[in-house]
């Protein structure tokens, strides 16, 4: 079902791996609802990828770049500009690692370098992909940006390590660089706290299973999936969202608004 | 401009007054986005508003029920089904009313039957909206329910008195039957937080000029309008945000995440 | 251990019915901690509990008062102030009631005389407190009133039903008439979030063991005890906490900021 | 007025400039309740400051540490268990710099090594106290560590740039290391958010005059000052917090729970 609520609009999805993306999703349904999208991610991340049969099956372009480089970004939104013949609508931010998790450091050994990675490539590039669109003037009045974070940002998930420090940082640039573009340009930047999601980032973290079977349990609708997600980040391109902004906006079947669930009352009882 | 979200849908929405009410907006909205609409408003209200153009424009019917009254309500569901045909997709909650503040009580004065009667009508509604919708069995599967807050709910107004109350009230229900709805029917239940509108209500609270003006320079896009907020609660509505429930979502242009601007700073500087 | 932190101050401590509750623990450290204190309890509560030994124990007065009844707080107040010789500089309400619970009414078929009920014992009582403290000049400068809640009115827990609204409300209150008791006379009014505690009331919840079981192992100290929660009144009491007012302060191991647990995640996997 | 509160506690408290920073209320309180402390600061700091004062006039040792370099740490904690004979009980974590916002960089014009540079001193260097502290088993069972927060961390101010993110990390570095503190030693670890102090590093921040005025308005208890914030750490170094943790405790008047004021509404109004 497609109703047309991004037509006309252009924008930059990052982060599309595969099929299981959440990435990959929106670029396909932000498609279907009349978008024209540059696809993009990190050089290294396109070899394991399978990005190219996305851009063939929707007809976008794809421009590397790491995004944690101010150049690449550069090159990023001018050759959108070319291709696409105008400013960006929107723009989705579906970036992160932490080689600390990648490397199986504890949080109580953590490698500060790599805790400062972590920060650098999975929240400052937030900052980047808005700076640099800003100073370019990339992106257009009443635009939308879009972050995808998770709740490890307001509560402890032990196997999630520095990564939640990361999504802490996520959301607060959305807020500070939200009152910017706000003020500036009508543009709103939210992040959106979504339910572990079975992509190939989300099941390389360690008991990653465990925690979706419990998150499963908890949320009265479910674990939101893939597809919902896609779904919901259309809605906040489009036009019927345009005062919503600097929010971070749980998409997780209630699983955030839930103390316990009588699963897991159950469960207990055994 | 329409797309067609709401196209087979059918529901409720009370609280449509005159033509700035919230209610109203919507149900223009939601009817141009393919909806069929039962309007709903207190005997009373109804008196004093002109909620028959409203229906006529859209052609809808309009049942009178008081909101406390659990029999007007069970009357309304089993109306609606017969005049639309089957269950309901969507209920907009739009009620409140605080005879603590019509009557100009302090909230260190208030008079504690009035202070009930604010918790009935303003918040206990909501519950039996979706107590009665149940039991009926008048509420679809994926539907989505929404109630109109105010972020007086989670910090002090001093002239909101004891409406800030009743919408703590009215947001801790949405958890709470959210979570049973969800779990039972995967209907989803929220309430917006909207910034201080122009509606016949809201310009009855004292010092609400003053404020809306706070809020319109604190608000990075400003003070979201009633148009805006039908534009979102159509989203709400639609299948494009299954997965969100027990939510209370800011829709206020910026304002809930803003700690101070520069116009409060530099008015601060004179 | 005693440091004296309440040398000189009068306060009044509701909600005592037996040696498991927390308002008994904290009569005794208040009372260790050099405070002079009277004793509060509805009348029925007082026959089924034995504040007697209580009021023995530390010298202290009993002076029964309905807490929903304005006449009764007036009563309170006034020959609390006679038998201690001034004004309060402290207030504990530790009053809570839900006739739907009692009764075993799920939260999807509330009796609504019964949820006002639980509104108005629950929660209205802590306004009525502050009230009518206020009005007959009562409360000193600086002095610091508590209630007790519960996460409930943040997360549903299914088997708390309309409890969690009335948590709502009471947290509401602190905020609201926080408010206007700091700009009049500098006193300071917050609640506490405290852990499932094995009191009297608490037990006769249902499925409160296992909650209490998978908050334990939820929480990285464990719940929070009687005994602790106790202490932290004391700290709340004293003048070390001037400038707190306003904030629902969560006293639970950690419980409220943890996603999940390595406990749980290993329940999981069996 | 002393109370004994931290008789045979040791502790470390880092960031004592000169007489209005917190820390330096905070080494003299702590020391008039009984404790033993060590002081430390950053050699840059300590050249600029006049700590020499204050380590005489408590009878305490300083050991310099840059709070970004772990040998440095490890220097601390060795030396400091030598000069107190044993573990600590508390740590005080009062430090942070932007140089963006020294520099003068606007949020939309970040130096992104600065940035980097912030968060490692600002947050990073707390995860540093914590993970060293850890491993050197420097810390006491049921000890408490406590960092300075500013609301920033919630909500956009302008003015504070990227020291905004750097809070929102050190906040999350609590929770996630007081879950790991918290289940092996029992040691709870908290940040306080405090209102605008007129310190040497608060005043340096541009617009912080104005602003510190707005929150003098917006507070109903006014701004907590340096010294009430020193009281407010003891009494969570003290016994009666035990089971408070991974909490960011707002120390402030008020002011994070007050949505408008009357003083600010008058102002609107002229």
């Amino acid at each position: 079902m497609s109703y047309g609520l991004l037509k006309g609009k252009k924008g930059i999805i990052s982060g599309a791996l595969d099929e299981n993306s959440i990435a990959w999703k929106t670029a396909i349904k932000a498609h279907e609802e009349g978008a024209q999208i540059v696809l993009t991610n990190a050089p290294i991340a396109m070899r394991m990828g399978k990005i190219n049969e996305l851009a063939e099956q929707i007809g976008a372009e794809i421009i590397p770049a790491d995004a944690t480089s101010v150049e690449d970004l550069e090159n990023l939104y001018t050759k959108s500009m070319e291709l696409l013949g105008g400013k960006m609508d929107f723009v989705l931010h579906s970036i992160g690692m932490s080689p600390n998790i990648r490397k199986g450091r504890a949080y109580g050994d953590l490698n500060y370098d790599w805790f400062l990675k972590s920060i650098d490539i999975s929240a400052l590039s937030f900052h980047k992909f808005m700076q640099v669109g800003d100073k370019l003037d990339a992106l257009n009045d009443w635009g939308s940006v879009v972050g995808l974070s998770y709740i490890a940002a307001q509560k402890t998930f032990p196997f999630y390590t520095d990564m939640a420090d990361a999504k802490a940082v996520l959301e607060s640039i959305a807020r500070s660089f939200g009152y910017r573009l706000g003020k500036s340009k009508k543009i709103r930047v939210n992040t959106i706290s979504q339910s572990p999601t079975m992509t190939t980032a989300g099941s390389g973290i360690g008991g990653f299973d465990s925690f979706f079977d419990f998150a499963e349990k908890m949320s009265p609708l479910g674990n939101a999936t893939g597809e919902n997600c896609a779904d919901y980040i259309v809605s906040l391109f489009s036009d019927l969202t345009k005062m919503v902004t600097m929010q971070n906006l749980y998409h997780d079947g209630g699983y955030s608004s839930t103390g316990i669930s009588e699963e897991i009352i159950e469960m207990m009882q055994k």
